[in-house]
């Protein structure tokens, strides 16, 4: 099934705006505009962050592995929400499904889409995608720019 | 289509073994024993690893994803192998689909079973299964003595 994509309700757009955030910190800091937060039921921000490869060398921080990483420790991701700018490549989207993150909210998949229909339809996984015009904007632009460090980004030789 | 283990190569095992001296220094540590190691496809070993969730209190360090990290940013993993001594999770199976790791040596898969026929059958990766009695015996008292550790690690709330 794909996924198609909706307005969102206010608190998904609310919570994009926190992942599009770190995104816009990275691309600052010379990386890669991907951002990503992990919040809790209730509504709390468990974790933020951003694709740290070029700023910190570490191929395996992406924005979503990052988010989980600074949520630290939990004992259960039971009604977790993990919102990110970007479809979630196989590696966050096994993030997500190892991990039981029951909720997903993607900033856009024009650019790059990911396994979140593989999480919708083989793990049960609510995916909301909102087809954000600056989510598309800021990977359009940054993809003409360094299409080297977007391939190496995705595991692309 | 389920991968049947097999006695694998005498390389396989060399490389197994790195990986289970990873597992066993993170036992040693108070760790979850489960360890990883990264090889080119030549047999240079490019990065190896084990879970540090308890030495760090970070839940992204998995065995393979701390093998992966610290192989560093690399431009290609074409012909790379990932061997772990136990069968991968979703997350770190994840990983190994998009960034084109194209072998998979694994320890053992009685006491947990990840993601490995998903590799095999959707994304083409060659996986050994070796069904290493030493890495059966130390998940499985690892399992029988941190349950609730184990848990936490896998996700299971």
């Amino acid at each position: 099934m794909t996924v198609l994509p909706s307005a969102g309700s206010e608190s998904d757009r609310e919570m994009l705006a926190v992942a599009l955030a770190e995104a816009r910190a990275g691309l600052a800091e010379g990386g890669i505009p991907i951002g990503g937060a992990l919040f809790a039921a209730d509504g709390t921000l468990l974790g933020r962050g951003r694709n740290r490869r070029v700023q910190e060398d570490d191929p395996s921080i992406h924005g979503e592995t990052d988010a989980f990483r600074k949520a630290g420790r939990q004992r259960s991701y039971r009604g977790t929400t993990m919102v990110t700018t970007l479809s979630p490549c196989w590696y966050c989207s096994g993030l997500i499904r190892q991990f039981g993150i029951g909720r997903l909210v993607i900033g856009e998949s024009r650019t790059f889409t990911g396994g979140h229909d593989w999480l919708a339809d083989d793990a049960g996984v609510e995916v909301v995608l909102l087809d954000d015009p600056d989510c598309v904007r800021m990977m359009t632009d940054f993809i003409a720019a360094r299409p080297d460090l977007w391939n190496e980004d995705i595991g692309v030789d």
